[in-house]
């Protein structure tokens, strides 16, 4: 029976796989510091033997490779997510993401363990100049810190892979959705029309391309690879065939929902500063190994909508952490 | 009159900069911890009234911040630029390069200077597939920690760039030679001679090639580019057009110095784990704007090897710290 270790599992994508793998049979240990991670979510996988919750940060390395001792393979899913406010708090993603890596992979060595897959994120490939984007594409520019931080992670896996005989594989996704989804733009979308059906603030000026992949189309890649790891180091885009604007999203959202909100938009090409206006991946090389996605981006716009309006705890239990 | 803030301004690369930084009409805050750094590169320069020196670390942001005020333009220098050891203290390349690193770009923020030049790597091309290797080769896989995190702080310049309206421009160098070089593999070669003349030692099998730069052109290159930085953020390889072979290399030196030792191979295509066996970088974006290096590798060559047979001393001050 493997071991997974799981950082972040109390969080949307962590929560998820956690029940994926021990329906798989595995046995799971999560480690999360519920800075934005649910209760709710890992509440459910306690009542399975195979399962154990450990509230812990990855900013303490001791307890980190004491948790760590007995693991076959760590899935290091933790990380501030937040890209849109990384200047707000420049450190942030310095610490949480670049520094709890390094943590994660000192405590790999402390403790034995040699695999490891990574959620990574197709903002590093910045404003791409090729897309759709393969993992190859032209060494990027990285216009926000979440991004760069990212970077910063996988240059640390590499070399570890390189250097200690660590084996890798580097997951760069589009962004998430579905059930346990709890920030970004839909999340947004939908928290204003609860607030109030007939106005949606839109940032930006709803042409920005984006890709979505359903989140347990995601576990299905990730659980793939950790079935094939590779020798030492590989990267592997995460994404569906297509993109669409943030008006389709709107509209679909807003059709779920049964509203008709005038919609005013703050205009410009970016949504932020650092946003990069279109995102497209190339998804051929884990499609080579098998892998589909199920779900369309609409499908899984959805089942994120539904997933929101039969839980609007999520909506109070996003705190201040944003700001 | 310009003031030029530069971080390791005592090391090789930046005691050569800060003196032809004054040479220019700059003043000079010379800023450096001496972990490496020698106060015999400093102390000729303390002459000049223009001159400064401050002896901080990059890991005491307030001091950071507080030594930087009323400059006009960083020149970020320091670093721990031991690759070949970066397994043995993993820790070092995070904290001495990548958290260094945001704390100049905090400093800068807290101190209003939106100017920065850096010194990155070749390496971070990794096992470059493309040779020589332009500034948009395929998006490289890391193979050293110290290159993880040159990666890591060239992400962080960009986003910074990008975020806080910061210019920028990073130089990545092939090795740098000439007067004040003092660690690397020209250095252990003509230490191990100095030892003994009869007996050289070479990891690998002496068909790694590399490409390296005389300290001078190196400077020429990054004051050109400060006087015409990027609006934004810009990439700039700097090398000569050419490489060499270790086997070359050590024809040089031991000719120069008139011995003839007993070469010994470690073998295998790699000098040590992580070691890049051909590094060449394609240089036409710098070459653009009018620079031309004045020195082959050769002539580098022997003036580090003249250099190093005049100053005993680097091979004494070179302590423990590389181990």
């Amino acid at each position: 029976m493997r071991t997974s270790f799981v950082t972040g599992g109390a969080g949307f994508i962590g929560g998820n796989l956690c029940a994926r793998l021990l329906e798989a049979g595995h046995k799971v240990i999560c480690y999360d510091n519920f800075s934005t991670g649910q209760a709710r979510f890992t509440e459910p996988l306690e009542k399975n033997s195979n399962f154990k919750l450990l509230r812990g940060d990855l900013l303490d390395p001791d307890f980190l490779a004491y948790s760590m001792k007995g693991a076959d393979v760590v899935w290091h899913l933790a990380a501030n997510a937040d890209v849109r406010f990384g200047l707000d708090h420049p450190r942030r993603d310095l610490e949480q993401n670049t520094v709890a890596t390094h943590n994660v992979l000192e405590a790999m060595r402390a403790s034995g363990v040699k695999e490891i897959l990574f959620s990574s994120t197709g903002s590093v490939y910045g404003d791409a100049s090729l897309i759709p984007t393969p993992e190859d594409a032209p060494f990027p520019v990285q216009t926000s810190l979440y991004a760069a931080s990212k970077l910063a992670c996988e240059g640390l896996i590499s070399a570890y892979c390189e250097g200690y005989g660590f084996r890798g594989a580097v997951c760069r996704f589009v962004s998430i959705l579905g059930e346990g989804y709890t920030h970004g733009h839909v999340f947004d979308f939908v928290c204003q029309l609860r607030a109030d059906p007939g106005h949606l603030s839109v940032l930006g000026d709803g042409y920005q391309r984006k890709s979505y992949l359903y989140v347990q189309d995601c576990i299905d890649a990730m659980l793939l690879l950790e079935g094939c790891l590779p020798e030492k180091y590989g990267v592997f885009n995460l994404g569906v065939d297509s993109y669409c604007t943030v008006r389709d999203s709107i509209e679909w959202i807003t059709e779920w929902l049964g509203v008709k909100p005038e919609i005013s938009y703050t205009g410009g090409e970016r949504g932020w500063v650092g946003d990069n206006p279109f995102i497209f991946l190339e998804t051929k090389k884990i499609r080579s190994l098998g892998w589909a996605h199920k779900l369309s981006i609409m499908q899984a716009v959805e089942r994120t909508v539904e997933f929101l309006t039969r839980n609007g705890w999520v909506f109070e239990a996003r705190g201040e952490y944003e700001r």
